[in-house]
């Protein structure tokens, strides 16, 4: 494959044009948009109107005036269809360890007397250990299994199942529908974390038959650095479930000023305290990059260009680093990693080149393609320039070595 | 009292100069910095800074390149001559509810055996349906009684006592090294939630002898809205108790990506997700507009205020409205409230003539001094505006009744 062809294959792209809607550094290939998706153009007009005129001009009255009361409903709408949910099952709310920790505690209230968290190993650590938190706070069991234990782990004791959707290494995702079905049949219920899938790959959380899920903002979906995250309650579950993190924003009649808590209708009870405003603006900036976009094609571009990505480095770098995702790429989500014993050294230099991935321990690194603003021109050049990098040993200096706070 | 009386009080006024600090809308006198503070001029270019030049060009690198990673606690430092704390003894996170969740629970569970939460009654809603939550998933009892009956309260079965510093109604304020010392005598814990006392009184955390804290980021600490909350642990607390919220944030090595949590060291083990790094931003812009101010020249500066408003509203108005808040200034914070059967509907009237302040049920209209930003002047042509809309009847229309969503 040369650059030619990835150049055609761009050329033809229907997505194409939503490159123009991020602002990227240029000389830079950005590969790590499922860790921090690139900033959309219409964000920095987002966040100017609306601290200077909304918060700057009309202070308070824009809880009104601009509708902030509503913004938390109003912009997790823009996720049902990446999603494939209705926007009154989706909120915008906290961050997604919080969010896991209120949907996972009020599924283990709605099931009383069993004990069991069952999760995977090699979970999302954040997904080890908000369960893990909550179990020591209840007294009750987390339970992590290898992935393909999940379903035969389930018992009568599982209140909860969590995993997370599409691994955060190996990008290998779960068969959404099964666990769904084997949970329910056992009794329990399944919680999904979204983050390395929303906005990345075909979800249909109401084809799959899912009833709850959480996810984060700012990876594929570019809500910028820490956005909030959102949660799914299924409307058939809304009304069987308490939030345990009870604020006045879940309240029914929040501006009663009443002493005793009476949760919301809906959705709006997942609500605690008073969402960022200037956060959530942006993450609706980032959620309108997918406007007009159909999930089946951004999946679809997806697998292009990883397919494309590791058919270059394979050939270019030979046995010296090896695929370490699923080979099959209807099995795997929007990342691939391949592992090499330098892995880290690699990636910094890498890094030096303007080729922007990430690094996973132990030895994994880590390529994601977001179908918005991601070439097949970018796969050829990130893979030569990687292969640049091995054969010249490049990543063999100290400074490449040195592990930065932040990996 | 006349105006030109307050004009010199402006004019020998040595906080004078904070006001450039603010954009603040012409025309407009704007007394509800106690509940959504002002833009500070800038929060504008810290917004478009983190997002254009740090988001935007460094993206994922921004990390370590901005220190993203440390904000939480760099940020929180400029808390510590505010509320009388080290600053390794505080950290920004989260919502105000979803800290005081924290805080509370973990206070709980230092309190092992014990098995009421004790708060006053009608205290700001949402401190009490975080603890009413907490409560029934735990197991434990709210007990809730009138503020002077607080100490006489606290027995061996208290595990914590939470209350407001300064009531959101009537801006009464605790006597916190009282109640610090008598819980301490009891075997109690207390968690304050300066919401409505940071940024406006004096507060020494230290000499108080408080062990636990929260606080807004939106009111007068000028972080925008929905700003990030904070917390505060005394140094000899962090290393006995552990937040319920565990997530990788707080964990001792995030990015090592291990499977079981351990704490991180100190403040920092009471995060949990990724903070939004904009939404901190905006609220290191609100905290930089304490730089240089000394905590009481501001409170004595809000007493000024205050005394000049309740006389000039008193003066006015005769007994069309009643003072609801303490008379004496060294027992009330920042705002004061006045009772008026049409409170609703004259707080509207008053808006429409560019007073801003705001309507707390049942019948209570707030008026809230920002000593950075407000003057004496202002508080002479609030109270005659709020005179002539009482004179005239102006409240006494129909759009002025109807209640908005937010209050």
């Amino acid at each position: 494959m040369t650059l030619e062809k990835a150049q055609q294959l761009d050329a033809a792209d229907a997505l194409a044009f939503a490159r123009e809607r991020f602002r990227l550094p240029e000389e830079a290939i950005y590969l790590d948009g499922n860790s921090l998706g690139a900033l959309p153009v219409a964000a920095l007009d987002a966040l100017s109107d609306t601290a200077s005129n909304q918060w700057g001009t009309d202070l308070i009255a824009s809880w009104n005036k601009h509708g902030w009361i509503d913004w938390p409903t109003r912009i997790a709408a823009r996720l049902a269809p990446i999603v494939g949910a209705k926007p009154s099952e989706l909120l915008i709310a906290d961050s997604t360890s919080v969010c896991l920790f209120k949907v996972v505690a009020a599924a283990v209230r709605a099931r009383p007397g069993r004990k069991t968290i069952l999760t995977q190993k090699r979970n999302f650590p954040t997904d080890l250990y908000v369960v893990q938190g909550l179990a020591d706070m209840l007294g009750l069991t987390v339970k992590a299994v290898e992935p393909d234990a999940i379903v035969a782990s389930i018992d009568s004791d599982t209140a909860v199942i969590t995993l997370t959707h599409v691994d955060y290494r190996s990008a290998a995702f779960y068969d959404m529908a099964a666990v769904n079905d084997a949970a329910r049949a056992a009794g329990a219920l399944v919680v999904w974390d979204l983050s390395h899938s929303a906005g990345a790959i075909e979800i249909d959380l109401h084809a799959a038959r899912s009833e709850l899920a959480i996810g984060c903002g700012y990876k594929y979906l570019n809500g910028g650095p820490g956005a909030p995250a959102f949660l799914y309650v299924a409307e058939r579950m809304q009304e069987k479930l308490r939030s345990p993190l009870q604020g006045w924003m879940g309240h029914a009649e929040p501006f009663a000023f009443v002493d005793e808590y009476r949760a919301a209708d809906g959705i709006l009870k997942f609500l605690t305290g008073t969402p960022s405003i200037l956060a959530i603006a942006a993450l609706e900036a980032g959620l309108a990059t997918f406007d007009g976009i159909a999930m089946r094609d951004l999946a679809a571009k997806s697998r292009s260009l990883s397919e494309l990505f590791i058919a270059e480095v394979e050939a270019r770098c030979g046995s010296e680093v090896q695929l370490a995702s699923p080979r099959d790429p209807v099995q795997r989500g929007s990342h691939v990693v391949f592992a090499h014993p330098e892995g880290y050294a690699v990636m910094q230099a890498l890094i030096a080149r303007g080729v922007v991935g990430d690094f996973r321990a132990p030895d994994l690194m880590r390529f994601g393609f977001a179908p918005l603003y991601n070439s097949h021109a970018e796969m050829v050049r990130a893979a030569q320039i990687l292969a640049d990098v091995l054969a010249n040993r490049e990543w063999d200096q100290p400074r490449f070595k040195q592990r930065a706070k932040v990996t």
